[in-house]
């Protein structure tokens, strides 16, 4: 319906049209941007809050949307998420604000799932 | 109805959505954000135009929506507009293409009102 | 009706608009533009593969759009086009992943026409 | 001696100067950006590695650098420090891996210190 | 001896180079950049700081001493130019001090040739 | 002793320090980042022509060098490098320029030798 069911399925549907027709290496790809979130040296709550900062900073909004989804699903507040979005702000100048909105828009729809 | 009005009513949502639940230095960085293309050393028509420039170097088709109504209202011709565009063109290459027409489009609509 | 038809007119419609009020510079980078993918020490298909891969990096759907079309016009197979996508997800990273989706998206809707 | 002191002092000698030369709207911003590190939501340690990752996919090699020492002035180990490049490498591709060679190089060098 | 001078043999060996090597796509891109800055709608001045904006949100410290040098020839000031320098600071963000450093830099050695 | 030098013997043994004390994740994209330009589909010397484009859209210099290098390596004639230049040059955009200058500086250093 909103703006995160529709990414939600585009995802699903796009990413299993890929690894089916995509070559190995492309696969490989996949499978290592899976790993990379994973509890290490530091856990996955701090590498989604990190993926969330480098998304932002890079202005991709299906990624933002996508790490806000997963920094929720690894526990952290609003707080912490509008926290990170403001480093990117910081780092990333105005050029992040019309990101930053779209990001609060999800925000919203997310909490009121 | 058009992108115009898309535009704007969904930068003055979210921007007070942003100023009501984001933190001090969000507040801070947006404040700033509006000072700068006050008028100064240089006048605030000239400092609009730089927006432009900057926004479709960096690609970023909300910032260039906003900057062409901000040249328009402190007083830019389109022929002025024309040329910061073409000089963001030449900075920015080809890829800066997809954005012209997309300003071009809204800067119809907006001579259209 | 789909994403292709949509970015034909489109593109077509606004590429006229700027060609008509654009400055000179501007007719002369647009020609520039065209004859830069034409046959040289490089054939024209590698070059069009060669716009492929930037434009992915760069992460712009209307320029991936135009040069997978470009693409299949000069003769790239799908696996080419496939490969030369995984060559600019390797180069760029996961922030690529999404346009990726929406070129295999395009890909597939090229296919049925 | 190193690059680690080349830019300590480059950047405290050229801080200075913008302060004493800038305008106000620049002197309020790096007050915002001094500020945006600092605990709150978030801890210090974390938004500091947050401002590696941001660097690093922005390939902002002074930036990196002023991050790193940052982190380890904050807590990180040089584990974390790792992990946190290799997100920045998955998120940003190949492109970051001249980089992350001159990240490890300054993070051997302020070991070494 | 400075900066300024390495850049400048540096640049018109390499373009002289460049020209004579170059294919004539590549030559007619070089005139089309050279032509852009003159004065149109906008004067050469107007245009050279928009050239220092784009140049600085874009990261690129070559530009960034080119566009410096030409603003000093069309007549702005140290003034004018830190307020552009602003305007790219707050566009681009905290990713631009290193550049801000350095532009500032060789303004200093501009001024005291 | 020249660039090229520098840049080999940096290259190398900052790599051999990552994959020592790198995560098993950089080492998989590593081997990943080497797997990519093998024949495919696309033979490798389209391959490498395609990360020297993708490279210098980027504007990354040392990623310029390497896949000159390469391209060197993989039977690519001056004319097919400075073609693959100009297409980045025109995607890209002047911003490209002092890329493209350090690129037939170390194209003429590597033919010197």
């Amino acid at each position: 319906m909103g703006r995160l069911e529709d990414f939600r399925s585009f995802r699903e549907r796009m990413n299993k049209r890929i690894i089916e027709t995509g070559n190995i290496d492309t696969k490989r790809f996949f499978s290592l941007d899976g790993a990379v979130y994973e509890d290490g040296a530091l856990d996955s709550k701090t590498k989604e809050l990190m993926g969330l900062v480098a998304s932002a900073v890079l202005r991709c909004d299906d990624c933002i949307a996508y790490h806000i989804i997963q920094c929720k699903a690894t526990g952290s507040s609003r707080e912490e998420i509008m926290e990170a979005l403001n480093v990117a702000l910081i780092v990333g100048g105005s050029i992040v604000i019309p990101h930053f909105r779209r990001a609060v828009e999800l925000l919203d729809e997310l909490e009121a799932e």
